[in-house]
């Protein structure tokens, strides 16, 4: 399935009870807009908006199919072989700033950024380019936009060789004008900076406000790329004939292991959580399963408030019967390692991580396999 | 990584060291016999056993590096294209039946059987084949043999065109001579049986064994189906663009829902277990990662004791954002239960499932796609 087309049945183009009530919402704005300006009494001779119509907050459609059907254009595929094509394009709008008859907006998507010019010309407003620039950071816009190569290349986005000159921009969902953090202070990167502000978000205010700090281009490259290690835990492992299975987390009784566990009030007795599949485990290797791995839950409870300690996390663990040296299962786990660690997906996450530049040094680590 | 191979390093011919040790053994074995046979008075000739260092005990090698390696096949994979060839497989002695001087035997691999005749011959002694008689079933067992067709077929095997001519049998492992159940009589299905035992074993005694049950076709077919959706859920989805994620099982505060919630004791205080994934995957979605999924533990309170009520399971859960219509969404999922259905990975485990006959009607249910 390509990612950016619609669902079955979408209608390609905007239908025209939606374009009505997008133009009708314009000419409220520029009403207002000219209203604003004769209280102002600037003496401004009354303008016709050329691009009423074209920019405004779109309404909620709640699911109404008689609603505008756009094609969308990930940010992440906008690039110099686009040069020309007018694309619609739904993201968070991430900064933005107005330059006299110019606004410069940043557009986020996932990790991905890119440059958006809204200019006033011939189609496009004063109006429309002071509407762009009120938009409050982080709300989601709808913008249609021709792709405009960029020779010498756009600092600080991630897709540099190409920037988006606006036709129309609709604010999908508009978020508060105030925020806890900005995401561009969250992303800023621990190193020193000699030039430049230097704010920096605590962690307090980050867990506070997970949502807004999950934004971040490393926090997307961090969950992106622990999924990708359980993907190729998984992929490696079944492959070598490994059967997943999962483990109860509720035990009985209590397990004489050495690690500390939770209690849990089970009914009118008590049970305990799992700090390891190992029984299990080892259960379905007596079962004749002969090779098995499990990824799941588990929990520690041991009262230490250091990042080495978790209460609780996610367990990679796998069982294997060998047949007649314990090197046989050593060997596994080292080409299971390897297999990961040389897989293309992963290193392409390590190196998104690597250009959000904030928790990896300037190079990436480099490691040998056979 | 072919199964059946020996980890790099492995001497492919057995060490001489070990062959010593496996002869003396047998040696030993055939004194007794003797003994045992002058004892009886039974007037029996002495005679010399041409089987000798063909069978026994192995002893326990502890990873012995200088200790016999063998090149296993396994039973799923003998077949008519490999009659004439002499393999060693290592598998559960499954039952056994002596008739004079024969011995048949079942050997059983995960839900895979196979035939194995021990007959009297010039290699093969009365001894050999009063010690395979005496094998303990379930016992690990490695037996070299040539391949047989057998056009007649073998009943109640899964490897039904094949069986193997044994030339020597080793105990890897013997098991209790006493189980608690058999293997056999849990295997059985439950469809009423006109001939023949029909000898069934309670759930309670599956529980209270559950490693022996879960030797049974039926059970290793069904974790392999668990398995198999988890996989295909999971490839499905990431292929569509969604990221998988593990959400946190322990809350601090009482879900406000409708389910119930486990209590646990959280060192000074109280914690709860998660019912549902759901707050974390709105999280990820007001995050910006757009589409995710997640599989793991989640729990349920529920003080039922039906089969449709568990206090925890294994959840499949999605969550994505959509661009104009919940029917979107509705899409993706009609199209993952689709996807999953009609993977040939599933029918094959369905087909195993329907060849141990015990769960489903002698017929596969057909579905339709599009």
């Amino acid at each position: 399935m390509v990612d950016n087309k619609p669902p079955e049945g979408a209608q390609k183009t905007e239908s025209k009870k939606a374009l009505k009530k997008e133009a009708k919402k314009a000419e409220k704005a520029q009403k207002k807009a000219e209203h604003k300006g004769s209280n102002q009494k600037e003496n401004v001779a009354v303008e016709e908006d050329v691009s009423a119509g074209k920019y405004g907050n779109l309404p909620l459609i709640q699911s109404d199919p008689s609603s505008i059907q756009r094609i969308f254009t990930y940010i992440k595929d906008l690039n110099k072989s686009l040069a020309g094509n007018t694309v619609w394009v739904r993201a968070r709008l991430h900064t933005q700033r107005a330059r006299g008859k110019q606004c410069f907006i940043v557009l986020r998507q996932r990790e991905f950024t890119v440059q958006a010019l809204v200019n006033v010309s011939d189609t496009v407003s004063k109006f429309m380019v002071k509407f762009s620039s009120s938009i409050s950071k982080e709300s989601i816009v709808d913008l249609e936009a021709k792709v405009a190569e960029v020779p010498s290349g756009v600092a600080g986005c991630s897709q540099s060789d190409v920037e988006l000159v606006v036709s129309q921009i609709w604010v999908v969902s508009a978020s508060a004008p105030q925020l806890p953090l900005q995401i561009e202070d969250a992303s800023r990167p621990e190193k020193e900076d000699e030039e430049g502000l230097n704010i920096r978000v605590n962690q307090d205010t980050r867990l506070d406000n997970r949502i807004l700090d999950l934004r971040t281009p490393t926090n997307q490259a961090l969950f992106r790329l622990e999924a990708g290690v359980c993907r190729l835990f998984r992929d490696i492992l079944t492959k070598k004939g490994f059967v997943e299975f999962h483990s109860p987390k509720l035990f009985q009784q209590h397990p004489r292991g050495g690690a500390n566990v939770f209690t849990v009030s089970y009914f009118k007795g008590s049970a305990y959580l799992a700090q390891s599949p190992q029984l299990y485990k080892q259960m379905a290797i007596a079962a004749d399963f002969e090779k098995v791995f499990t990824v799941g839950a588990v929990f520690r409870a041991e009262d230490s408030n250091t990042h080495r300690h978790l209460t609780e996390f996610t367990g990679l663990d796998l069982e294997m019967a060998f047949q007649y040296h314990y090197h046989e299962v050593m060997l596994t786990i080292g080409n299971l390692f390897t297999e990961i660690l040389k897989d293309y997906a992963i290193s392409t996450v390590l190196k998104s991580i690597w250009l959000a530049n904030s928790i990896l040094p300037n190079h990436l680590p480099s490691w040998t396999h056979h």
